[in-house]
């Protein structure tokens, strides 16, 4: 089982204000330049994520995704109102989930949210960093990253950057 | 006056574990290669540094500077063995040490050190920003960036890679 980040950071390595607020992303610019999302979105066959970013998802209102989701969260949660959405509620340790996971016959979960994220880096499963940096300095907010047991070394992939001053760099985890 | 950081990073933000170390940083690969730190020492003419960084550097053993240091310390500082060194120290608000220095003809200052390029940053007194991100995640450590009193607006300038999988970014802050 694969697991990756694909994730946009402010410049000081947030992923949303304190609040959640996301304004600071880039608008739409009437391109359908997409950042490499659908492109790493064909090669993912379920999305983990943390109750917090699932509810902010929600309350974004139509349901953004076609792949399953399995939302980590020890209390019942909120179903989306599209009646083809597919969200699984699970609990437990990281590696355990992407084992029930790999159980079914999945390859390969995108998992999403800060805190999510960096329990599953702490416990060594993930393969794959995409991060897109955000020219912009927000002093605050939630972190990307967070306490590890170690260092993490990581293989620089590659890296391509954007005419409105995004960079977007690939990484792989180098096996402990 | 400008001012200007030009600094590594891990990937998580840390310009040096808690106590200082910086073993992370790549280390010397024989060639000459040295990130267009002597381009950019030569666009210099005084560094600014807090009094933490200025005794790292100190312990280092042989002064590195060629250039003007003023350290920003509220006590007096061990001045460096080397007899031809050139180091000062000040005190005050950022724009008053920039002022000062700007009276002497000096026209562009390379800040550094984790909490004054913070100050510096937040008194909206930087232009340049050149940060190399070095492949690894530590998990904690001395943060480069810190509060702010607003959103920074970041213009990209241009970025590169290096064999290594360094990443090199130079931004323009965004005028207020």
């Amino acid at each position: 089982m694969n697991a990756s980040v694909f994730i946009a950071t402010s410049l000081d390595g947030f992923i949303a204000r304190e609040d959640g607020a996301i304004d600071w992303l880039p608008t739409p610019d009437g391109t359908d330049e997409d950042y490499g999302y659908q492109a790493f979105m064909d090669t993912v066959d379920v999305l983990v994520m943390g109750r917090h970013t699932y509810e902010t998802v929600l309350s974004f209102g139509a349901w953004p995704y076609e792949t399953p989701v399995v939302v980590l969260s020890h209390r019942s949660i909120e179903q989306p109102e599209e009646q083809d959405a597919s969200v699984e509620r699970m609990a437990g340790p990281p590696r355990e989930i992407l084992q029930r996971l790999a159980d079914r016959g999945l390859t390969h979960a995108y998992v999403d949210g800060g805190r999510t994220i960096q329990r599953f880096l702490a416990d060594g499963l993930i393969q794959r960093l995409t991060i897109t940096v955000v020219p912009v300095l927000l002093g605050e907010g939630l972190p990307l990253f967070g306490p590890l047991p170690h260092d993490v070394r990581l293989q620089l992939l590659d890296t391509r950057s954007f005419p409105n001053g995004l960079v977007q760099h690939r990484y792989a985890v180098v096996a402990e």
